[in-house]
């Protein structure tokens, strides 16, 4: 396998290969461009970002946003991405239709040694990160490597998502846990989360 | 109502309306530029939040700095808010006089429906954040919408503020919980919080 | 004592004297230049921290990356800083060879009296942080004024650091507290933390 292939799939990897470097060169030349643009000019910016990453229908990501390679982050359809995000993609970072995630909102992928020997050897490894459809990310949400969030479930705001959430939930806090299975609500009942 | 008049009043509102199009067009074509002004460049860049923003005296605002619209956030006099900051501004937020405001903190008035039918249909509204005079907000806070902090109170780094704050105490963590009424504290028993 | 001399020492200091204010400046232009680079320029970046940083090999600093004065912090060699750090080093920051941090790191130095009337009158003062050698500090993180992390410990992501954490432990939370002291653990054994 290639540096790429092993990053990918979860393997432990050299992060400054000739080809992952040239990578991460092309994401940032992308963003830094992208990261001037201005609201009206969307269309544009979304010609840049599917220059980077897999996208299947409408998205609307606000600048800045910052992420390691691009093609590893995989958008739904009508996925919503607010000011000022990081995505540490050096796994997938899969998310799902009608999504939205809140401004400064931390996703990584990205993994180093408990060993401190070995992460001086620059020794990497990731694990991917789900996100289903019609999930609500709150602002300044940190979710860990390895996470999976069920479809419709909403994620409080600064939680820290160390676990997977299941469907139909609501989850907060540091770690992020459970509070109540969401069932049979509506806008009426809406409060603060 | 105009969709304007529903967004800033707490109702029902659709985000993508002409007016609200334009009005968060025109602050990000502001912002983009304030965000490339550098630290003696401050009376230029107060004219440019002048033209965003109510203000009422001298402020200081560190860029980068991200909002939506900037006409519903209100400053006292001699607010500082350090970089990186977020307010997502479609409800008034309201920041009293000698108010500090740490890096990275966000303020959100945006709500989405718990129902995730709803916020597919782009439904949204907006709850106000009013923070009193001479209050100190930590670094990367994430303070919620609704929330009210009361005069002379101290919120610590990293905490996540989603219920009202009294005036004259210490909160910290997440969820934000007073620790301590402060009366009688002087610079001489200040400690780390 | 200069108003430089008292703030790096710890002593209460104005904020605004002609030299600091200077020197803020100074800081900014520099980093503002540098947060346009992208990922190649590399070594014109890493040209612009030594005009502004305490180097000792060499570093990595993805930009964005933000600070108040840049000549309080020293780096160690082989230090990596991702992507949207916030360093607020009104006193020194120090951090050790092969230390990681993460991105939207925050590291703070910089405090503010509890009694709101001094808060008013502009008086500061910092404490500084000490970060061991082979840290690894996850993303999100804030370390608050006068911490100390020991050589080869781990920061959990989204973790408030209040306190002092020893040398060889895993610590997470908010507020940050030692779940596992690490000794004899490899590669094999990595888990998400």
């Amino acid at each position: 396998m290639t540096e790429k292939e092993k990053m990918i799939n979860g393997f432990i990897y050299n992060p400054v290969s000739p080809q992952l470097v040239l990578d991460r060169d092309k994401a940032s030349r992308i963003l830094t461009k992208y990261n001037k643009k201005v609201f009206h000019e969307v269309n544009m910016r979304n010609r840049m970002i599917k220059k980077l990453m897999n996208t299947s229908g409408y998205f609307w990501i606000k600048p800045p946003f910052f992420c390691d390679y691009g093609y590893n982050i995989y958008l739904g359809k009508e996925v919503m991405v607010n000011f000022n995000c990081v995505f540490l993609d050096v796994c997938p970072i899969i998310i799902g239709d009608y999504t939205l995630i809140g401004p400064n909102t931390q996703i990584y992928t990205a993994c180093h040694s408990l060993d401190y020997k070995e992460r001086q050897e620059n020794k990497e490894f990731g694990k991917p990160v789900r996100i289903g459809d019609h999930v609500w990310i709150g602002g300044n949400v940190t979710i860990l490597p390895g996470v999976s969030i069920g479809d419709h479930s909403i994620i409080g705001a600064g939680s820290v998502v160390t676990k997977d959430i299941p469907a139909n939930v609501i989850a907060v806090g540091n770690p992020c846990k459970v509070i109540k299975d969401q069932k049979n609500v509506s806008i009426q009942s809406a409060k603060r989360i």
